[in-house]
């Protein structure tokens, strides 16, 4: 687990700057990064190189918000609205995984595409379906890949046949689950997962903070993606200020809580304030947005306030699993929103896209995206080999390049935590 | 060039209505189509019969607008705003095209990315220089591809490293250009290039307008891209009431002439009917749009007024090649539009931006983009093998998920007029 990584560096520090050191070393001891050097320092002579001259190396992704079984039908039924597509797409998708042998066909697929992408660390929905839930645990520790996933929790506006029988039934099942996964897998962790409030019963919501302080469970779901959504929550939890007031109601809103909560295209001022103060985690997925007619987030606005971000692909919602091109997707909504609704709100750079992608929604597994001493190595050496170029290039142009151009293939070398994928 | 094709056939009658065929039979007589058979007629029983079982069949894709020497710089400094992309990025990289040998470097990497694209016809814009702009002829006619190549006319409010000496100068080049490759080349031939109005004199325009007469030359340039631009038009043509008049009054905005005007994104009332009128054909150019952050088009009303339109990648405005990555951001960036700023304007479907990728842009080259019977036959066997599925999809679903998800390589075969590339 001691060894040098050599080639052309680049991380982030902070949202605002990106490190670059050309023909440099990587020093990695115990899968923690100890630093980046431009000369390689004595003491670290003896240690193994492996020389990756002429490539770029960059921290390992995270993509804090996707659906893995709706990665099979991704990019597909796109002409629908939200309501149609969830009816009509998503919700008799994800009913087949009732059936674990075509769970396990389906998820054998999207493990294989996520190995091989830039992505090693992901926050992930399964379904609801415990044993369907288990082969997809299995098959992701067995891909040496860093997860966590949530069976999901849904009792209540959900069709029969992808809905579960009381608040009750579907407590025990996570508890079961719990117990059967909770400590069976070295770095596939679940995470406690109520669908969205509309399709959880307020009694389902108490269950589960219950489980989540018995456990200490970390917690994700969806805020603020849509305006319907938005009144639908207010409707169903009438004493709720806000959308994610019902469920800060029942403590499952951050605080000391790690929470994921994906979207907050329409959060209000209150909302923000509230994810600040209790440092819930934004994922933002500006394709799956744009897919789904939802808007565009006011990311400028959250980066301000140093609300804790990182960027999901919400696949099937967005059609690509790619968290380069959810970096590249950014940076354009960012630019429309700016063009179109609010000129206040600087489009982002390349250097935050890049910080979201790596080091912001990293953090949620501690020290993880980057490259400063102390960090998990988690690295990527790139193939720019589908991308020539006849000019000479700096190494920000380089990975500019590679955000918008990049397919998910073009990884060349994975290294999760100091251990090497391929 | 007398063969048949046996695959899952799939292309636009016309913007609303997709055709399939599974297991299908595309008929091909010198170089034409015959027609799309369920099941192939006794009288084509003796042709041979190329079986791509299984895999979609569908019509070459046309880029209506396309920066060649910007190829290479595409997806870099995208963080800047229009002018200053410019003068740091676009301007100094198209002057290394005085050097031909580096021209043919870098042309050559893009004409070997086009080549493995479904792009099967395209309109170009060189640079100024004429040596690199035949050395672009010449290898685009080698490739196999048909397309249209401009060398740039500009003789102010360029930098003097790239400006034209006098309108005369300009003119008179462009009359050695054709002089040298109008008749060189079956497959590429020149289109008048004016780069925009601001910068080309009066003079120039009306020389320009004398060339095309005498020389019978379709015509491709810039038009209200942003407001800067439009006002800048205003001031430098004051009699013009429009942006597009101020092509109109020499004569060079469509009806005898076929015209294409990139980008069209704030034409007024006055200059869309006047598009309508003359024909001008629109190359819609959603990811150059919204890197440069110049706005969304108003597509479906292009749309409902029936004015001829395309697809542009406008490369290096936009990042990526691709004309189905190129539908993909017209759905897209129409549904922001329709969230954003205009709900009256209802997002493309897919069939729509397959129609304007393929029969839409096309239609500038004849007959092209459709398996009806007549088209010229240039057609793609899409590789699937990159997103696999477990499930049964319908044509159209397999469709939509290529037009998502497909990276530049996953075209299989490529026909170009009934002759096959690779």
């Amino acid at each position: 687990m001691n060894f040098v990584l050599k080639g052309d560096i680049c991380w982030s520090h902070d949202a605002q700057h990106l490190n670059t050191i050309k023909d440099g070393f990587l020093v990695c001891e115990g899968g923690i990064v100890t630093g980046v050097f431009k000369n390689l320092p004595e003491k670290y002579a003896g240690l193994p190189v492996e020389d990756y001259s002429g490539k770029l190396i960059v921290p390992g992704l995270t993509d804090l918000h996707i659906h893995a079984p709706q990665y099979v039908f991704r990019g597909m039924k796109m002409d629908l609205e939200l309501l149609e597509w969830l009816n009509t797409s998503a919700f008799p998708e994800e009913a087949k995984y009732q059936d674990t042998e075509y769970a396990r066909r389906a998820y054998r697929i999207f493990v294989d595409d996520l190995r091989k992408s830039g992505t090693t660390r992901c926050c992930m929905f399964a379904t609801l379906h415990l044993p369907a839930t288990k082969v997809l645990m299995e098959l992701l520790e067995e891909s040496g890949q860093i997860s966590y996933v949530g069976k999901v929790n849904m009792d209540r506006n959900s069709p029969d046949y992808l809905c579960e029988e009381s608040a009750e039934a579907s407590a025990e099942a996570t508890v079961q689950w719990l117990a059967e996964t909770g400590k069976a897998f070295p770095r596939t962790k679940p995470i406690l997962t109520p669908r969205f409030i509309p399709s959880c019963s307020d009694e389902l919501m108490e269950r589960l903070a219950a489980i989540q302080k018995e456990y200490n469970l970390p917690v994700q779901s969806h805020l603020s993606e849509n305006h319907g959504e938005i009144s639908w929550v207010q409707e169903l939890v009438p004493e709720s200020r806000f959308y994610g007031d019902a469920y800060d109601r029942v403590g499952l809103f951050g605080g000391n809580v790690p929470t994921i909560m994906a979207h907050c295209v329409h959060s209000g001022e209150e909302e923000t304030e509230l994810m600040k103060k209790r440092g819930v985690y934004i994922a933002h997925c500006p394709q799956s947005n744009t897919n789904l007619m939802s808007g565009i987030a006011p990311v400028r606005t959250y980066l301000e306030k140093e609300i804790p971000m990182g960027l999901g692909s919400d696949v099937a919602g967005g059609a690509v699993l790619s968290i380069f091109r959810a970096m590249a997707d950014a940076i354009q909504v960012s630019k429309l929103r700016a063009v179109l609704v609010d000129h206040n709100l600087k489009p982002l750079t390349m250097a935050e896209a890049f910080f979201l992608g790596t080091k912001g929604g990293g953090s949620f597994f501690g020290k993880v995206g980057s490259f400063d001493a102390g960090y998990e190595c988690d690295a990527l050496v790139l193939d720019e080999g589908k991308i020539p170029y006849p000019q000479e290039l700096t190494i920000e142009e380089r990975l500019e390049r590679f955000i918008y151009l990049s397919g998910n293939d073009d990884i060349l070398h994975k290294f999760v935590k100091g251990r090497r994928l391929f």
